[in-house]
């Protein structure tokens, strides 16, 4: 690390600070008009509008981010069409949007200084099914800026995380002539029920880089001040799977023999899927969310919907896992003469923090950018699942190096909660870090 | 059996013939116009208005029919509520229709004609969920009287029961100085599912019945004649049940032992249902047909509604699978911490008929009325459920006798079938044989 | 029949009878050393040599009976071979015994009488795994005849068959000058667990037979004297099948995802074969009645075995439930990585009787022997499994026609009890029914 | 530590290695004659007479080592007996031989050397059930110190681990007039199967301990040298379970519905079983290892048995999955009319060890006794379960602390499998390391 770098990294916090405003009013406006995954069609104007207003070489949209075909669990052709119609209401740029239509959402700019390393920097953009909380000591709907979608809301604090990813491409972008090397700003969709990530992956944008760096707002509601954690941030590699049995209808008391019973199917793949033996290696988990079967009480079931994932601590416990589903569903159909037709609906890899990154993160982010950091223990009950874990599996296997941390401040509630809420200085703190991360490499 | 009853039977053919038009009429005016289960409301003010006009003795409707909480399978409150006040929108007595709100349809009309046998005559009244067929090769259809009402249709025939029930006490009152005894003439709501006639006999009209007769139109294509078919008849006693499983929610990745799941609860109980062991002496039917269960993909599930019917060729048979698949519940419940509730939501009986009053059907119909009849063999593929059998096992109970024939003709397709019709001329046939038989008690 | 069938008939009472102490000698010597189907090496050495005195003009035995790969349920060599060897050691003609070895047990008598039908009488000669009872008021302990082998006895009344069959052969024998056609005597072994008759019928002995008749001793302990039944006798056609998973082991504790789990696949395949929806037409039956499974508490089972039947009362609910289960077998092995072995191990027919014969037998019995007869209801309570059924289907398939009747008495307990007994009285109406039946066809 | 602490070490390694010979042929004299748990007859007539000798203060057998109800899995009485006597014929100690029988081996030695800490050190005699190797490069076998009871084996070292117990309590018994302090030689039987700790618990030996060590033989075969291996060393909690369901058996033809089936009590219970939800914060196992259910293949069961085990990382997860499975059993049970009979067979608690502990053994080990140590990771892949850890529990429960190490040598093969063997040089490192580390706390 150079002398340069080191005076581009010295002017970062303030420049972050000044954006604070700026950053506030953006992550409201998002905060308010709230978009589910595959459809921000909103958001993704808006992101991209604003990454080609401040200077990014190249801003992708549409098609050139997410490879369409290996989009999951996008919503019936008829959700996405209604929204898309009362977005194109608003009078958007209508070029731009109709890009993104059905289902072709998320933007990546790209700022190109020329020879140096390729970093890239995740933000996802996508709310949650969640009704916001209403009484007025939730501070959105004290303060006005209250989700105005019914059923849906920013209750994963996505919102902050587009904010810090568009202050980030700001600053960066007014950094260029002192910086060397390329950075990708990825505004991911569709990251509840991990859809999206892997759609980016199939397109290729991960191939060349070499430094990724994702994080999360969270932290509980009586810390102190803003943290930059750091840890083996663990997440478990999963599939989310839809199971759909195929069987054949008959009349129950007449003749139950000309049927092929698909309930008979489903309640043997439920109890085998929670069956699936442990794996020794690594933990694992399994549940069969919902089901919908059968048409009514005296006619022999004729369709039966599974709705399911597996999890592992590890990508390979979790291939265990979906393999060993996959075969009980199967076995569970043709025992009863019916035929099944499996759907993955979200994935997501395991483990994606690699230990010398992390270990810069931690450096930088204290020594450099005067941020106060913690170092995070390996911690097995709060295993989650993330899609960035796609992304750094790709960086990773061709030898770049991944970090995922997290942007910890007092938050009003647990994520997914429909209190969660945070203070709106830590967008301040998370462009500081993603900024001076990425610039500390470029210097 | 003496002359005078002897003379009283000659007249019946050609008056009931004499009704011919306006039972056709009546037919399709009811056929238009469908009412599911419990929601027989203009049916009911419109049978009790005719039954009234005839010279009834007394016409019972409201409370006066059915026991409130002996229903079974009542739908929602806002259904019933719906369809109400879009009958009252249509300006039929205001009074009458007071009386049968919340789902208090049926009427019995009785006709007290001196010292004699009291007889039961028992016509249901109720719709199916079965959109009819509107092809124009579909003779309702053609002629213009196919259900008005999209997903209810009289596909099982209870639009001739209704009119025929009408017809054959017309033709009664008329004779009513020639007669002895009392007859009921029973409009029974809900016997799709199997749901009325329990609150009718536990309102205690079956009590002093010494005869039960009943019928159900049928009959093959190509059928050439209107036919009496008597046989055993055997039904299948049946309990509808629902089964709902409380459980807990919790987050399945996190902490998967933080819930009580009732998914796992629900597929145990559905193959152990259909694991019953088979009953000795009778043969047995299980079916959990519906299945609606759980939140959401990755919470531990926490409701679980099952959907089935048990049946057997005896009503002990029945008991044994019932008592049987309410301890598979309660045990399955409790297997994984949740709690369940059961409800009956319809029921029937075994067998009906008594041999001997079947011979009497069959010579008063043959050699008295000169109908065409048939002697039905007993036949396993055939077995249905029925709540008539309810009717009759409490005449049974007390020593009467009960016959459950069919009124066969030139069926369009089978009953339940989007298809089904029948010729009109069958309407005659069953008032001649209802109101024969009764006659033939009452010389 | 002509004049001289009924001066046959008339001597064979009397020759019967005359047949009585030397039937119930040989019944108690039968009785004392009771053998297991497959292994009556002793039984069918004894048959082989009295069919062969008394002047029949074939005696097979050995290969000639049964077809070597047809034969199901044979017990395990080792087991064969040390019965072989007891009964090799007591001394009985080592040529005969010889060609038995190995399990080919099993004897047919044909006297040929020139022209004439071909009529077919079966006997069954083994015996069931029951401890017979001891205490002194079970005759057979009484009289010292009880089973000489622990574990083994005729409480299912074959020793009785077995000197019937001998008798009438006998009585035959000495008519053959007045017969016309010929008679095949039929030794059957390892009725029990309906495992002989498939090997006899699939060496063609059924082929060109015209009349089939069987019987089975039994009745009520207060029966007053000894009656024919003839009826529907109804059986449940069924069978019995083996079911061998083979999985893989693995420690449990360390690496439960390295094995194949066996018990899985087993409890799977359990649950659901109980659960084969029922049959319409027909009742069925399912039952795994032993399971062995598993090496050690703490290892991956690697090996299931499951002993099943299956039944239905007509040959096509049992094809649709053996189908059924051995799909549920293979989907369930397949389910969890494992192999299956599916074996038959023994197997019978439905419907056994032509209504045609059984009035025939009714009457000769009745009118020309002077026998008490019955006429038996349908009696679904009463419903068994006996694989007469496969030599009736054969004969019935090219249009000859089969009875198979009761021979009442009145028997100590019900059959397979260990106080098992019957009047040795009866034995002379065997032969007396079985030769005046055979010989009515003859005349 | 002082000065004569220092002292005492210096000596121990030295007179170690003198034992060398004497432990070798002990070890080889136990390894041939193995006996499996609670039927260590002779091993613990061998072991208290040699503690005796080297003037241990007390020396406990019989009731005085075991709580007689709290021993677990015990064999079947006649088992117990039938080796009794075998041993009673080689003319032991009557006396001595006379307080084990029935099951109450083990044997505890006392060293008090005045005021100082409580220390125990806990060794396990017994052998599994395992065939020994008997081919030529199977050391034992060529050196003629094979097993010589077929079927059983000194598999897990123990043979080791009781030579090195005895060579332990030999030096430290030489050294008594240097030491300060109690010792306690736990010389504990039936480890395998987790069975024996907890009757030595409940006695109240380690009611009084400060310091509990035990440590078990292992090690690649590629070792260079041997090892004192330190660290987490995590164990699974535990519970072994049988579970026998008793049911009503009925002919599965004629009146299945008879029955109480305890066939699908036990498959309804194995699915659920390996279908208890995942704990969320720690891995857990379960496996229903053996079962045994049924009499005959046409009988409906009566009588099923389930030896199955659950584990958990912690004690408290072991807990979860310990009630569950009861819970599941009983309901399974109740489900299909039948009880149950749930009974503890075996038992060890989770995590044993105290880092400080750890880490002194370390020290003491590695810059004392000049044996070469390693720090091992936590490796999911080697949990196994040890009652070691009951004991443990026990100690720490009042503030004590425990170390479980490891003495890494040169293993022919893994523990359990038939060719396991040790170079016999390991028990002089054990001996130096027990009676070290023991006396490194005593000086």
């Amino acid at each position: 690390m150079n002398q340069q770098s080191d005076l581009i990294l010295r002017q970062i916090p303030a420049q972050a600070a000044a954006l604070g405003p700026a950053l506030t009013a953006l992550r409201r406006e998002l905060h308010r008009r709230p978009e589910l995954g595959w459809m921000e069609f909103r958001s993704s104007v808006r992101i991209a509008k604003a990454l080609e207003k401040m200077g990014c070489d190249e801003v992708l949209v549409g098609d050139a981010v997410c490879d369409r075909d290996s989009r999951l669990g996008v919503p019936p052709q008829a959700e996405l069409e209604a929204h898309y119609r009362s977005v194109e209401a608003e009078g958007l740029d209508p070029a731009l949007l109709a890009r993104m239509r059905g289902g072709m959402t998320g933007v990546i700019g790209i700022l190109r200084c020329g020879p140096g390393p390729v970093i890239a920097l995740r933000f996802d953009i996508d709310a949650l099914p969640v009704t916001e909380a209403e009484d007025p000591d939730h501070r959105p709907a004290a303060l006005g800026f209250r989700s105005e979608l019914p059923g849906v809301s920013h209750a994963c604090g996505h919102d902050g995380h587009t904010a810090i990813g568009l202050g980030t491409a700001k600053l960066l972008c007014g950094l260029r002539e002192q910086l060397h090397g390329t950075v990708k700003f990825i505004f991911q969709p569709a990251e509840e029920g991990v859809r999206g990530a892997g759609a980016i992956v199939a397109k290729g944008h991960l191939d060349d880089v070499e430094l990724l760096l994702g994080a999360h707002l969270g932290g509980e509601p009586d810390a102190r001040g803003d943290t930059i954690g750091v840890g083996p941030n663990r997440t478990l590699a999963t599939s989310k799977l839809d199971v759909l049995f195929h069987g054949k209808a008959a009349h129950a008391g007449l003749v139950p023999d000309a049927g092929n019973n698909a309930m008979l199917s489903a309640a043997t793949a439920i109890l085998n899927l929670h069956a699936i033996p442990r794996f020794g290696a690594a933990p694992t988990r399994v549940n069969v969310g919902r089901v919908t079967a059968g048409a009514g009480r005296n006619v022999i079931c004729d369709r039966a919907l599974l709705e399911l994932e597996v999890r592992g601590l590890t990508t390979e416990a979790n291939d265990y896992m979906t393999a060993y589903a996959k075969r009980i569903a199967e076995a569970a159909a043709q025992m009863h003469g019916c035929s099944c037709e499996i759907a993955l609906r979200g994935e997501a890899a395991g483990d994606c923090n690699d230990p010398a990154l992390c270990r810069t993160v931690l450096t930088v982010c204290r020594d450099r950018l005067g941020l106060a950091v913690a170092e995070l223990p390996d911690e097995p009950k709060g295993y989650i699942s993330e899609d960035y874990s796609l992304l750094a599996a790709r960086v990773r296997s061709h030898g770049g190096q991944s970090c995922y941390f997290k942007n910890l401040t007092a938050c009003a509630a647990p994520i997914h909660d429909p209190r969660f809420d945070f203070p709106e200085r830590a967008l301040v703190t998370g462009v500081t870090a993603f900024a001076g991360l990425a610039a500390s490499q470029m210097g």
